[in-house]
């Protein structure tokens, strides 16, 4: 049986996500996540992708809104609203409680990998969440209006600002996660799911000594950008603003020498010739939980042409 | 136009708190609220008998469960004990605003008193709320299952073990708010709304400097006790362990030397011949607002005897 490391960030790569863990057990899955857009705010310690996987494991993710619990109502927000106090980061009651836990257990001496595993166990889920770094990595977008933490520029600004640069604040001092290099010097493949290259992907590339680790593996990657298009978030955008095509072959491109294979939509079939990688083309639109599964088992079966 | 200070915990004494707003303007009226039960949860700063007289004062208060907020969900807090975390101390999804709010204007650096004013201006409350001090004071409840933090006792243990003593904390370091000393100063008269003698109104005494402020004016108390019994909270459970006679003489005798005047409820006329200081007999059960606003005008009148 082969065992695989999923890298992912937010939304897009959890679908994914969800995908794999329906057919590999937690002996065989383990997932790698972008902390880089984590930030405190209001006194907690919010993980945005790590919340945002762990919802979605536990199928618990809000399928209304897109993002946030499943069954939310906005009491608390509202209310601190009306007290004067920001709102423009939309925390549910249900949500409040995840990051009052994580909170309290980073608060008590517990590392973020630690209080994860915490948290998603309570949840049911049994495949291990692994946050790229206990090490605070931020990620600043330096735009045409300013330098900008991520969520600021992500949810306040709603990715208004022109892109310029990113920039990941504490990646030189951030380790990798030790339980995470540990699972890549045993595991037999990687798959990086379909998440922004730039803003959920490139940290966890950035912190040393990861790259290496993935080189001796075969590693595939799920094209985020379908049809020109992002299905969720602002990579499509942010592509355009630093003047790369928005196209699944410029993502192949980014990930050029670091990946052996590329899935891209069927959408991008005429596309995908450009494509120097090996690629496929499948659906990689994700609506139901079949869908998900789909793309997983199509991600697997590819990537047994690598070993 | 006299002015008033008037001393009070929670529940109990902010009924008569709203009594008081409805007859005396913000320039008349001040009220010093206790915060020696005020504890640190799940990393927030809790002020509960603040909140009872914010959310009185606001017509805000939950009158189905006799605490708490108005319209209150649960969300937060089933969800936290799903994932773990302590449910004891029921923190509602509106309650949650008010918690996060003031502590993250104390982590910005705003006092008590500060976060307080921003807090109850926000929900429209006109009069000045003025925690005892800006400083740290804990009540420890000594009791024959050992020394406990006063909300232990009183909420996780729901005053189960028997009282032997009471600590508070800090006081001998926390400074009396300077605002309630500059009010005390300019001010004609005080009254002790019906709060637990030992717990709510004891560390106020205590802060040096607040009894020789309280000397010159005339001062007047409520009981909370009314037939031998508390209408809410553990005060007469405390006097039995404390071996003082649950009686409404009896906290007359616990304030004798400080207060000049005390109301007794109607069901303890006959007990009120024993007191020795001024007293009068009135009804101070307080139901409606109509009950409230009676009382404050009983206390008023009563108060007029000593200027």
């Amino acid at each position: 049986m082969p065992k695989i490391l999923a890298i992912t960030g937010g939304i897009g790569g959890a679908k994914l996500a969800l995908g794999l863990s329906q057919l590999l057990g937690p002996e065989q899955l383990v997932f790698a996540v972008n902390t880089a857009d984590d930030f405190e705010h209001l006194g907690l310690h919010i993980s945005p992708d790590i919340d945002s996987l762990t919802y979605a494991l536990a199928q618990q993710n809000n399928q209304d809104l897109g993002w946030g619990r499943q069954g939310e109502t906005w009491q608390f927000i509202e209310t601190l609203a009306s007290l004067g106090g920001e709102d423009w980061f939309r925390l549910g009651d249900k949500d409040m409680a995840l990051h009052v836990r994580r909170t309290q257990l980073l608060a008590s001496g517990h590392s973020l990998t630690q209080a994860t595993q915490s948290i998603t166990q309570a949840m049911g889920i049994t495949h291990r969440v692994l946050p790229m770094s206990d090490d605070p990595v931020r990620t600043l977008v330096h735009t045409d209006q300013g330098v900008l933490p991520f969520q600021e520029y992500f949810v306040k600004q709603r990715c208004q600002p022109k892109v310029i640069d990113f920039e990941f604040q504490g990646i030189e001092d951030a380790q990798l996660n030790p339980a995470l290099a540990a699972w890549l010097a045993q595991c037999d493949a990687v798959i990086i799911c379909p998440s922004n290259p730039y803003v959920s992907v490139d940290p966890m590339l950035q912190l040393a000594g990861f790259k290496a680790l993935l080189a001796p593996l075969p590693v595939v990657a799920i094209s985020p950008i379908i049809g020109g298009l992002a299905i969720k978030g602002p990579a499509a955008k942010m592509m355009q603003e630093l003047n790369v095509p928005t196209s699944a072959a410029a993502v192949a491109k980014h990930y050029e020498g670091l990946i052996d294979g590329f899935i891209v939509d069927k959408t991008d079939e005429n596309d995908s010739k450009q494509i120097k990688i090996p690629s496929i083309v499948t659906n990689t639109i994700m609506v139901t939980l079949q869908d998900r599964v789909s793309l997983a088992e199509d991600t697997l079966r590819f990537l047994r042409e690598f070993s």
